[in-house]
């Protein structure tokens, strides 16, 4: 049996898991990522990181078949280099060539949103599915779309960047620079400060009190909270949030008529009371959705896995 | 050499042309589409305009390999079905099937968008690209997207719809009874009715008096003759249509990152004019376009050929 090595690269830690060819992971390590070290040496954290787990699955590198990684960033799989990482203060750094010098295997490099989606059309959510499109509600909305069971991300391997099509033209800034973008609609971050304007607003609004007075400490499950209660403020904020993230996942239906969306980040804990009124939404909205449906849309199911996962399988030809 | 037939159907005229393998027009014809016939009957006269044109080029049905076409429609391509064609007053007819009663070589059939933008990305504009995506501005915005020379239409072929992904969350209503589509803001539709209303709102704009004072004269063309020299009204509305314009394709450019997007319908003849601007305000408004560029913005080359030599391409595997 074909063993991999995946490794799901983030701002905050370094996970690397061992991976089997049918995708499951046998055993697993994580680490903090420590952004304010060099390239090279982030670099070779990872692979310490890398063979720690690989440690403790018993195995060693001869029996590994090839090593794939997903980082928040634009990477040229063409040249193997990261155009641009924000978390990381990476631009323009040859990570293929570098992870290279730690693993005598081929590595493989791609987005981490797509990775993630990979892992759940493979093995999580959406197994079963060819073609699958997913959403993660986090601090910005990253982004995977997979066609017949790999990732696509662009002719030039820079796009599906779902997160930073125009949903409000010259609408709310984003953190990219541009203005309307999805991301800044539809990520947990415009929640907590659509909720946060909100309470603020309405003094005697069920939220005020969940965050214990403190605006501060409002997070993405308080207006959700607030909202199964029945209070109006939140199930106004709660409404308009999932009025957003219906338009903007219709645009990429129309174009992509997957067969599944899958919603992760921490906003698809909440369900079926996101998504039970997100379809109905999505099924008012969508070009066409009377003649020829909608996709399913289903929650995330491997959590943090499906980015080791997905970053493993995409070695997988 | 093999040849091909290439059918445009348009709610106007039905368009048919004889095709070498290697794309170029042998003979074509064309007849007046009469919408009010029955479903075979017009099927018949289709077929009647495609033998003419077979006839004019001095082959016979024995020479040709296959039969194409556009439509302006969604089609299931797995069972030939025609889902809804409104211009046709067709719902759900076995079009397929129905061609191939009348041509004893197999038929294939595309969206007619889609078909255009074959045309050009294999012998017109984009002749030499890979992958290119291709708006139509006329009275929707048909759409076009072409990865590796060849349709791409979504996973399962009712997509790429690019004319009905939202610009503006909640904006204005779209023919397809969405809200807010890129069609309701950049299509010559969408162009002439914002002359109109800036027009009659300033009378003292140079539009008024090319239209003779008859707002219902007003076309995609005044607007710009006028904004060309020099008036207030007219550049305020053609710089506000290319904002749009530009807006709705960083989405699609954000996506597909496409190599060229070609511009087709009438507005395209302004040119440099369009395209100038265009290809700046794009640069400014799409996402990551300052580390990894924008494809090349180019005029469509081939006119109404394009859908003929398109439709006939399409059956080259």
């Amino acid at each position: 049996m074909k063993h991999y090595i995946g490794i799901d690269l983030g701002g905050t830690n370094i996970a690397a898991g061992i991976v089997s060819e049918a995708g499951s992971i046998i055993s697993a390590c994580s680490d903090r990522t420590d952004a304010a070290k060099q390239f090279e040496q982030l670099v070779s954290d990872i692979s310490d990181t890398a063979y720690k787990a690989l440690s403790i699955s018993g195995l060693t590198i001869s029996d590994v078949t090839a090593v794939g990684m997903g980082t928040p960033s634009c990477i040229d799989p063409k040249t193997g280099l990261l155009v641009n990482a924000n978390n990381l203060n990476w631009r323009n750094v040859p990570l293929v060539s570098e992870l290279q010098k730690h693993f005598p295997v081929p590595v493989f490099v791609q987005n981490d949103a797509a990775c993630a989606a990979l892992g759940e059309a493979l093995t999580g959510a959406a197994a079963g599915y060819e073609n699958a499109v997913m959403i993660t509600l986090g601090t910005g909305v990253g982004s995977g779309i997979i066609m017949h069971r790999r990732i696509y991300n662009g002719c030039d391997s820079m796009g599906a960047e779902v997160g930073h099509t125009k949903l409000v033209h010259n609408g709310r800034p984003c953190t990219c620079g541009q203005m309307g973008c999805f991301e800044a609609y539809a990520s947990a971050t415009a929640l907590i400060a659509q909720a946060r304007e909100a309470a603020q607003k309405e003094p005697s609004s069920l939220m005020n009190g969940m965050c214990g007075g403190e605006l501060m400490k409002m997070n993405a499950k308080i207006p959700f909270d607030a909202a199964k209660q029945g209070d109006n403020t939140a199930l106004e904020v709660v409404g308009q949030y999932i009025d957003y993230l219906a338009s903007g996942l219709s645009s990429v239906i129309t174009l992509f008529r997957p067969q599944a969306v899958i919603i992760g980040g921490g906003i698809s804990a909440e369900g079926e009371y996101l998504l039970g009124p997100l379809r109905k939404k999505l099924y008012r909205c969508t070009f066409a959705a009377e003649q020829i449906g909608i996709p399913d849309i289903i929650a995330a199911k491997l959590g943090n896995d499906a980015g080791i996962v997905g970053a493993a399988m995409q070695c997988v030809a």
